[in-house]
């Protein structure tokens, strides 16, 4: 039944992956909410979420590898902000799914207007 | 260091957390993408992916809990289908943060125009 066709899953995504997963997090939406408001320091932006300081930096972590947050480090002070790159290559994903969703719906009504046999 | 202020993570988000958890994985993003040009059988739709016949329907277990895809069973045949009620909450999110991060350039300008001390 499974015939081995062409891997439907190009090595380009891994970026998509990223970004989908980073964004499956509660916690990690909650920063990148706040995180596109203004940029906060890593403890202001700890301070509202109800883990550890290890948990918030852990989360950061997998953000910025996920192209969704930058960090800064200036004297003392690691500054996060948000980065569209992440945002964007989900966003067009989406937009991807939905033209294609509705061309097909324009095609549907085509078919539809054809005679069933059912 | 952790003040335990209101929490960021409404529970009305847990559907958030299932689409994004979903698309993560791009075995279930390929799903998508073929769903989204038609409607397919699970054998039609397992056939170009390289996992089993279980690992596909266990991946649509979870796009179909996610709000991403609805199957239909007529017969002995299960039709797969895209729901867009999933792909809607994504784009959702991601077009909040967008506004909001473009909000923030704007306000961003007027404080540029102002005089920097560094």
């Amino acid at each position: 039944m499974q015939t081995k066709r062409r891997r439907l899953v190009p090595s380009h995504r891994v970026n998509i992956d990223r970004v989908f997963h980073a964004l499956g997090d509660p916690t990690r939406r909650a920063m990148v909410e706040k995180l596109s408001q203004r940029p906060l320091s890593v403890s202001l932006l700890a301070k509202p979420l109800a883990i550890s300081l290890a948990a918030v930096i852990q989360h950061l972590e997998i953000l910025e590898k996920s192209g969704l947050v930058q960090t800064e480090k200036v004297g003392r002070v690691r500054t996060c902000s948000i980065k569209t790159a992440g945002l964007s290559i989900a966003e067009q994903w989406l937009d991807e799914r939905r033209t294609t969703w509705e061309q097909r719906f324009d095609r549907l009504g085509d078919l539809l207007a054809e005679p069933d046999e059912n």
